[in-house]
C-alpha cells in the first residue's frame, strides 16, 4: 500500500502514485492499495460546489489510467475516486482493477461522516451497494472506506459475505488545535477499532491512510493527516505499521490462516443470530 | 476488580474473595467485579455430571452472601454463578448486587463456547435474557461474560440499550502446549477485540479474568489462566492493565466522557441500519 502526501496538482499526484505503484510492483506486490481520494487534496475541508468538477465516472479517466497500469504491471489495484453517477448524484467510491485492467468491482462508501473539516455529507450520497466483497484473482476484497472503519457491522457483513481480507482506504488526521494527548488517543483508537475487526472476524485488515498537512482553503486551520497505515494478520497480529512519513508498505499476507483460526476460535458457529435483530434499530427501547 | 487464583476448596475461595472485596472497598471502590465462576475451579475442563452439584439458584447462597457483603460495605458487586434454573437447566449467570444488598439484575451468558478444555455447552444453556444492561446506583452495567467478548454485536446491543460501561467477567487462558508466540497472539487478540468494543461504542470496558494454573481432573494437561485483566476508557485509552499475578485493580472511570466522545465521533448518527439486516444471518448469500 502507498502512504503518501498529495498536492494541488492532480497530474503530479498521479505521477507520484504511478512511481510508487511501479516500485511496489517491482518488489513483488500483487495487490496495490491507494488511500482515499488520492488524486487530489482532501477537498471536503470546505463545502464548495466547484469541487464537483473533480468528480468523474466509474470507467472514466482514473479507471482507464490505473486499469492500463494494472494490466501493464500484472497487479490488482484498488483506487478511490470521487464518483459522478449522475448530475447531482456523487459517491465516494473504490474501484478495483484486475490484473488484466478490467474493473473487478466497485464499493460505494456506506457511512458518510460530517464533522468540522470533514464535510462529506455535502459531497457524497451514502452508498447503495451494501457490504459486498469484490472477487479478484488475489482474493475476495472486503473494501470499506474510512468512516466505515468505526463500524463493526460493516466488517462483520463483509466477513459474512465471504471477504478474505478487509481493506480501508482512508483520509484521517488531526485537528492541529487538539492536544498531543488527545491526538495520541485518537490515533490509537483508530488503530484499535480496526484491529478489533480483524480479531472478531479472523481476517487480515489493511488500512491505507494519506499523510501530510493540508491547509483549508477557507480558514487558518487544516488537517494533519496522520499516516500510520497498517496491516494486521487474521489474528490481529501486527504485520506492518507505518509512521507519519511517506512510505510504501509491501507485506505478505497469509490468507490461509483464517481457516485455521476459525477452527480454534469458532466465533461464527456461536453467533446469537436469534438475538441480534435490534442491531437494525437506531437506538434501544 | 479482583484478579485472583482459585483452589478446590470453595470456602477458601470465598474467604479470599471476601478479603479482596474488603480491600477494594477500603480503597474507595464503589463497583466491585469478580471474574467468571469465581467460587470454584473452572470445572468445564471436563464433562462430568457430578459438577451440576456446584450449581445454585439466583437468590441462593452466593446471592445472599455477597448481597450481605455489598450492603455492609455499601458497594455494588457483580458475581458470577453456575445457575441452576430448574432440574436439567443451567446457565452461566452474572448477578449484580446493589449497595443495599438487593439483586439489581442478572445476565445470562448468551454465547456459550465449546472447545477442548472449555466444554461449556455441556453445562450451560444459552442465555435467554438478551443484551440488557442492569440499572444500578453506579450506572447501567452492560455485563457480558467471557466468550461474549469476541462478539461486536453483543457490545453494540448493550450500547444501544443504554449501557454506560461494558463489563466482562472472564475465565480465559492458554493451552500450555501452545508456543509462546501463539500464546502472545491469543492474549493480544483478546485485549484488542475488547478495546475495539470500547472505541466502536464510546464506552469504557472492564475485563476481569482469573489467573493461575488449573490442572484438568482427567488429563495431564490444564489451563494456565492468563490474568491480564484490564480497563479501557471510553476512547479505548488504557486505564489499567494487570499482568499474570494476583491483583486488585481499583481505578476511577469517567462515565461523562462518553457524551463528549459521541459529539466528536458521532458513530451512532451514521449507522446504516437500513443495510444491517443480514447481521441476523448465519452466513452470507
Amino acid at each position: 500500500m502507498i502512504q503518501q502526501t498529495y498536492c494541488k496538482d492532480k497530474e503530479k499526484n498521479i505521477e507520484k502514485l504511478t512511481q510508487n505503484i511501479r516500485r511496489c510492483a517491482s518488489q513483488g506486490a500483487e495487490l496495490i492499495i491507494l488511500s482515499e481520494l488520492h488524486n487530489t487534496l482532501y477537498f471536503c475541508q470546505t463545502e464548495n460546489v466547484d469541487n464537483f468538477n473533480l468528480a468523474e465516472e466509474v470507467g472514466g479517466n482514473s479507471t482507464q489510467y490505473f486499469g492500463r497500469l494494472a494490466k501493464e504491471l500484472g497487479v490488482v489495484i484498488t483506487i478511490s475516486i470521487f464518483e459522478k453517477r449522475a448530475n447531482g448524484l456523487y459517491h465516494n467510491t473504490a474501484v478495483v482493477l484486475e490484473k488484466d485492467g478490467a474493473v473487478a468491482g466497485i464499493y460505494r462508501k456506506m457511512h458518510i461522516p460530517d464533522d468540522p473539516a470533514f464535510y462529506e455529507k455535502f459531497y457524497f450520497a451514502p452508498g447503495d451497494l451494501g457490504f459486498e466483497p469484490i472477487k479478484t484473482s488475489v482474493g475476495n476484497l472486503g473494501i470499506l472506506i474510512c468512516w466505515d472503519q468505526w463500524y463493526p457491522e460493516a466488517a462483520r457483513l463483509m466477513a459474512l459475505n465471504g471477504a478474505d481480507i478487509l481493506i480501508y482506504p482512508t483520509a484521517i488526521g488531526w485537528d492541529i488545535n487538539d492536544t498531543p494527548d488527545e491526538q495520541e488517543r485518537q490515533l490509537n483508537a483508530w488503530i484499535a477499532v480496526q484491529r478489533g475487526h480483524s480479531v472478531a472476524n479472523n481476517l487480515p485488515v489493511v488500512s491505507c491512510n494519506r499523510t501530510g498537512y493540508e491547509q483549508s482553503e477557507e480558514s487558518d486551520s487544516g488537517i494533519k493527516f496522520w499516516g500510520h497505515s497498517f496491516v494486521f494478520g487474521a489474528q490481529g497480529e501486527p504485520l506492518a505499521q507505518a509512521g507519519e512519513e511517506e512510505q510504501n508498505i509491501v507485506v505478505e499476507i497469509d490468507l490461509d490462516r483464517t481457516e485455521q483460526l476459525r477452527r480454534i476460535w469458532p466465533f461464527f458457529r456461536d453467533r446469537r443470530i436469534d438475538a441480534f435483530g435490534d442491531i437494525t434499530q437506531r437506538w434501544g427501547k
